[in-house]
């Protein structure tokens, strides 16, 4: 899609204000936290920097072009920046193509982080089934291990460029990498598709928490998953 | 009922988008899974697959008759497909001449199926006297063992189609079948109790997670059901 | 008060059905369970029994007079009965002059069931200053122990009422009885006071149950309620 | 800012039950616990005390002056009192000049001031940046340990009053005080940096309770924050 008028609730104008509110609910982009960015056309919507996500308005995103250049900004007594996540943003754009790009806070992904030393690896849940590989452009199978790779936090989040493309060159067949301690970057070819991973992404870290308290492993064969109980705790995690 | 209004809010056009953003409030229908299917008169509604539940309006609403032939589609240019739990759904209407049928990916199941062999067993908690016996027409009791039946996960939804079946004709007490590592299907004579069943069986799985963590039993006898305390916690669960 | 018009958001018509949502949002009311009743005047309004709570409307409300006896009844084609707790609603009005009384399925009340014997108690947490002791007519004080009386479940609700009736006249000092494995009954002098005990009760719940996870103990004395870490964690929960 | 129309919904009379309302559904302020306050101009705006907060509308918003004299009051026969934390909100303002003070019941919180001896403490995450130092007048850094005193709890909210001046006084790096077991008072420069802050600070706070639950250490140093899995587990929380 090229176009859209500005009056559809699908305009980057009116979906990233919507999609924010839904990041805040479900506390992946609370206490200014977060960021959303969507492509249109040759146009990329970013939603402003260091403001309480939920309340933003249509007026309040920027425009910028291919070079990061802003297009259009809000007015200027809203005293606005554009999202400090922008050139990680433009790592998904350039690197991938993506239609859109995310970026969420969710505790999930930070305890996940600290419980994992260079990857996050699951596998045998069906949900895993909602994540496509970039490399083969096809969707994981069930009995797939998926795995996220994770990378170091720095002091300031423009400083994560580099070693965020670094490993998404190292690791084709991921959509989205995890900064440890900090949160979660997840592109896709449209907005539909990145909103659907990182969901998906959020939900499998979420049953992995789980899964630790409870004892149960993260990556089996085809023959533990069938498994249940006792049976299958005895095998115990490999990531730790 | 054998026909409503379009209008009307609890037409299957209506109520599938209500109940799928209910789903995904819940955290049952999120990154696109789990569907929802209600009968009326002869016509059976379904949601399309693999697009966000929650943004679903009923113009993306399909019709299916009882060999499921699409009677009714959304426009072409929505480019949507049938949902892919369709033959599932169906195995509930024409097996036990369901009202309607729902799947939820519920975090509590898939936790669930992996703490379970075979079945997931639970008594004498009030809240399993919301479900009803499909052999016997009544409600279980307070004292009763809910039973419900597990399957494996297989790689492609419809191809858990005949091993869904089997299960329904080996346990004909069960209004519900869970997919290990996946998720839950469960129907009901009418779209109320099919809903009301689906919240009562996820409850009672939350419950139960929640009752492993402190040491508690999951299937108790009448004595022990009036313990609390240490003297409960010594009896340890079976499931395991 | 003893009057208001129909069209007041807090006539028990409109209120009913709203705090309904709210105890189906909170987890309190789903699956059909849980229940409320408000009385206006010498009226006394009550929600149908064995329905989606969330999803009644104001003309689906009951009144009953002093001795249950139903006043006025939705349609006779809605099919709908009065809800299964009227006469536990009952004790509380006649036994406390009660001016609501709720009934809710909360988990954490369910398992804090499971691991008391005889009664809940807590002490030195801020929110037990929001539970009014009816005997004393004064809200406990943040180092009151909160006691909450148990009752056994039985098979079904309505013979509930004389052991709920025995343990009211035995516990003068409490606003609630906890069914074991089943739920609460919670009551006040108005709606709002209602109200605030449920959310005041199920918070002290949720928290000892989080208390309990981390080895805390639910019942302290003033010196102990002034340590933290380790030197607190020492001293076990009595409860079990 | 010093005026708005009181049509904005931004004005305190709106912002105040709007915030309210949403305290109560994060679990802030339920059971008619926690409270809000917010200044404008020389006016400070407060809601009222012991009632609903999420039913708060905007003529129940008390106007008081910088002495702490009421100039606007609801309707008497509204029958309402001004906030009790009235006076600890004041500390705030007249302390440290701030423009918002807001006061959260959040079990996070709580159930922290249980683990701690003097002071909350967590280092190495990302949302530690959110947090402001008012000596410095700078965010926090993502290496710096965020640090967060605690008060003992009394019996009456005004008796903290001394207390709570004095802690700001030991600790003017803070801008929030937990009391043990009852909740916690932030303020901020503006509404926005003190929603800010409280999401900020809850949301550590409930991360670290889950990284005990997992065994992960809350204050690491530089080289340990770069660790996951066993390696950092190793590490015991120095809090307990």
């Amino acid at each position: 899609m090229t176009t859209l008028p500005l009056t559809h609730p699908e305009h980057p104008r009116n979906l990233i204000p919507e999609l924010c509110r839904l990041f805040y609910q479900q506390g992946w982009a609370t206490g200014t936290g977060g960021g959303i960015s969507i492509k249109l056309g040759n146009t990329y919507y970013l939603a402003p920097s260091g403001v309480p996500k939920e309340r933003i308005q249509p007026d309040d995103i920027f425009e910028v072009d291919k070079d990061q250049n802003v297009l259009v900004a809000p007015a200027p007594e809203r005293n606005l920046k554009v999202s400090e996540c922008t050139p990680l943003f433009f790592n998904a754009y350039r690197m991938r193509d993506a239609g859109a790009c995310l970026h969420s806070h969710s505790q999930n992904v930070v305890l996940i982080s600290m419980l994992c030393e260079k990857e996050f690896r699951i596998s045998h849940i069906e949900m895993i089934k909602g994540i496509v590989n970039p490399e083969t452009k096809k969707a994981l199978g069930y009995r797939d291990t998926l795995r996220v790779p994770i990378i170091e936090n720095v002091d300031f989040e423009k400083d994560l460029t580099a070693s965020m493309a670094a490993c998404m060159k190292e690791n084709p067949h991921t959509n989205a990498v995890i900064v440890r301690r900090h949160g979660i970057y997840v592109w896709g070819a449209t907005w539909q598709k990145a909103k659907g991973m990182v969901e998906c992404l959020d939900y499998l870290m979420e049953v992995a928490l789980k899964m630790r308290a409870a004892g149960l492993p993260w990556e089996v064969n085809d023959a533990e998953a069938e498994l249940g109980g006792e049976k299958l705790i005895q095998k115990r995690p490999r990531q730790e």
